[in-house]
């Protein structure tokens, strides 16, 4: 498609051209339904089909054991914050939160509304530039679950491998930001939640995995904020965001022909290889987060100065590469690089920064004294 | 555009074709951003002059006064039968509710859920066919505010006139299925919500006119749940369903275009009394509710036997005239009308019953004598 740019926003992502011409012809007509995507009604049979396909790839992709569910939700991953304590959090239990990053403190907060929460390990006094390590992360006897963000899109952290928790209650994942980019063990989980917009299509919609014999709510809750509810209604409880699940389809297939889960890490290594070897190797960038903690879908630096930030964004902009702002409460710079990022734009990017450093370096000597 | 078919689904309603044509353009390109409308940032200057300029045209054409806040948010109108008690009924408190179908009656029962819930008027002895007359209608001294659904999609019943409430407290209207298809006195409501779906775009927005003094929620609640985390955050605490609020900005503004809420109230009644006029005069369909009550955006109608309701909707098929099922729990025909249905459909819609009538009438006699 003529006339685009490569966005390395933090979501929405970019989307595949063929993601986006196949959704572009479903507006006019949506397979033999004569009526657009926009128009399909949830209750009719093509709107079905297309629900228990697209709830069918996830679990080919994921590879989700038997005896869990699949939701497609309104709200995001943000309502969840409040769903899973709302369905599983006891009024006279509690939950451990592993605190990583401003969500993981919202996700940790909203959950205080409903029971106790015990904050079992923070990196925030290290402004969250790392991860805890596991002998840094405490238990709590008797909690329920202990909930953790696999990727912090802020500040660009991932885990490696689960966070160490008690071994009587389950993990609760908030996979917003990586679902889909590497290999994930769903069954080391009781509940996985993403939102849509980052490797699985456009906004509009919330993914949640969760174990079936978790789906009875611990507490009295009205119909809407029940997994129950949703999950027997094949979530169509109420009028579904058709079209942003459309588009989450068209993103599986995509997904599925371009390798499947497999391809999309080696895929996500290779990008941030590319980066992190060029932050490595600078004297002008720097990278933030520690080595042992990065992640292969944020990648986030800085350059010497704000004002050199700011002219990296705006030269950055002439070359059709956009969204590398940090995000608002960190600062400096940052590259997402979700599934539909292409390496060949990762090449671009990176071009461009090495030619920025060159073009920039000479005068910071200079600048710096002249402070 | 080509093969369309007309339909008179009880949502998601067919779309205009200038919304559709606008919509499918912006999917490649969304104004000058190089990115398409799935893809657009809701941080993004051209998200915010969209999302605000869609507030200004909602709050013109529905005339909304000053000191009312207008929310658009995830989860459709379905949502909003939880945020409402959860936000407003005290524990302690109480709230009357009018129960005139079985979407009335599942507000009533998500509000349990927070507080005392007072069914002041119910038709369910009279299968929800009419509305309850005001002297039918109880007050509860004290009962913080009467919650009433405006428009009964189902079984196609429509307040004419604001129901009676005992005046101390305020009323709470679920609008979803006639917002903007009449004249409204929004000043009359402390809290009036809608689904996107049927007049104002597609499915995955919720709508919400709140009056600003009853922002701040009566008990602790998650961020999400609470009003005043979404006003605050002018729609945007999380990533907004972007691509359903462009939809509803286009179909605003071709609703301002078509000559704003008077025009559409003239083209529904114009559409609802072609139907009912047919009906009326009819010896072969019969009219459903009770004349005082009829709604001028969903006509329910019966014809003589199942089996011919069944091959009446085969027959309008053929004829690209869709979506004319009942609702599930109801059963016979229902054709929607709302703003986007234009008029020409339901004369072709009206042609095709009087045809069908006639091809039909002679048989009955002696097929009900063969039973």
């Amino acid at each position: 498609m003529a006339g685009r740019v490569q966005s390395f926003a933090p979501g929405p992502s970019m989307l595949p051209d063929e993601v986006l011409s196949e959704y572009q012809a479903s507006v006019g007509q949506f397979r033999d339904t004569g009526l657009g995507i926009l128009e399909l009604g949830h209750r009719s049979g093509q709107f079905e089909e297309m629900y228990e396909s697209t709830v069918a790839h996830l679990r080919a992709l994921l590879a989700v054991p038997d005896g869990y569910e699949v939701l497609l939700l309104h709200g995001g991953g943000r309502f969840q914050f409040t769903m899973l304590p709302a369905n599983l959090l006891p009024e006279d239990g509690s939950a451990d939160y592993i605190e990583t990053g401003h969500f993981a403190a919202a996700a940790a907060a909203d959950a205080a509304a409903y029971g106790r929460v015990n904050v079992v390990a923070s990196t925030r006094r290290d402004r969250f530039l790392r991860l805890p390590r596991a002998e840094e992360t405490r238990s709590t006897a008797g909690a329920t679950y202990t909930h953790y963000t696999s990727n912090n899109t802020e500040i660009g952290t991932q885990f490696r491998k689960l966070p160490r928790h008690h071994g009587i209650g389950w993990l609760a994942c908030d996979a917003s930001s990586d679902l889909l980019t590497r290999r994930f063990d769903v069954g080391a989980h009781g509940c996985v939640y993403a939102t849509s917009h980052k490797n699985l299509g456009t906004a509009g919609v919330g993914i949640v995995i969760i174990r079936s014999d978790l789906l009875a709510p611990v507490r009295k809750l009205p119909a809407y904020l029940s997994y129950a509810t949703h999950a027997q209604a094949s979530s169509r409880f109420n009028t579904p965001p058709i079209s942003a699940i459309y588009v989450m389809s068209l993103m599986l297939q995509w997904t599925a022909d371009g390798g499947g889960v497999e391809a999309m890490e080696k895929g996500c290594t290779a990008k941030s290889e590319l980066l992190y070897g060029l932050l490595d190797d600078s004297d002008f960038y720097s990278p933030l987060v520690a080595v042992e903690d990065r992640s292969k879908v944020n990648v986030t630096f800085a350059a010497p100065t704000p004002d050199l930030e700011a002219a990296f964004q705006e030269a950055a902009a002439q070359r059709d590469l956009v969204g590398l702002w940090g995000y608002r409460k960190v600062g400096h710079l940052r590259a997402s690089l979700f599934n539909a990022v292409p390496l060949t734009a990762v090449e671009k990017l990176a071009d461009f920064m090495d030619e920025f450093a060159r073009t920039n370096r000479p005068r910071l000597p200079a600048e710096s004294t002249s402070r």
